[in-house]
């Protein structure tokens, strides 16, 4: 299992949107995840820069990533991308950061 | 539970020797955290900004704040205040993040 953390940035006027629309998913997008080996996701704002925090514990990177070629996906992307910066395909602009520290 | 995240600041020259500090940790400290009700504690870095993510589950934000009255936290605090931006009382500069998401 993989602690995975990462950034993502919200346009400032789409917190509140951005918000709404994970509480809750779509279920489809939820099943999707698990499926895809996701377990505690969590997605945190950072209020001063926007930028997005998110955790996850994930069974695999590959798997994370194959998430990105699924049709649930792509279809949640394209929902999201008018909120946040995304790349051209409308994938978020997600940069990994680097574990340091584990204590159970 | 409360799943906790927030932000500290680590010198750029310092990055190396703050993952070395924390793998592993003083033993004391772990035990303090464990009686404090934290776990599933993680510090990741943004390698861009210097920036470190912690995320934590953390029994209560009362537990959590008394770390700091305690001897063992205070030692650390000043063992680690070279590395990093810190308060007059050697505390890290720590803003909390607001939690957005959570799926199991």
């Amino acid at each position: 299992m993989i602690r995975k953390a990462f950034k993502m940035k919200v346009y400032p006027n789409n917190i509140e949107e951005y918000a709404r629309r994970h509480n809750p998913i779509w279920p489809e997008l939820e099943q999707l995840l698990k499926e895809h080996g996701v377990h505690n996701y969590n997605i945190f704002l950072d209020s001063e820069t926007h930028f997005l925090f998110g955790y996850a514990e994930v069974e695999s990177e590959e798997k994370w990533n194959a998430l990105g070629d699924t049709e649930v996906c792509k279809k949640w992307w394209k929902h999201m991308a008018g909120l946040m910066e995304t790349n051209t395909d409308d994938s978020p602009v997600s940069i990994d950061l680097k574990h340091l520290f584990h204590m159970s």
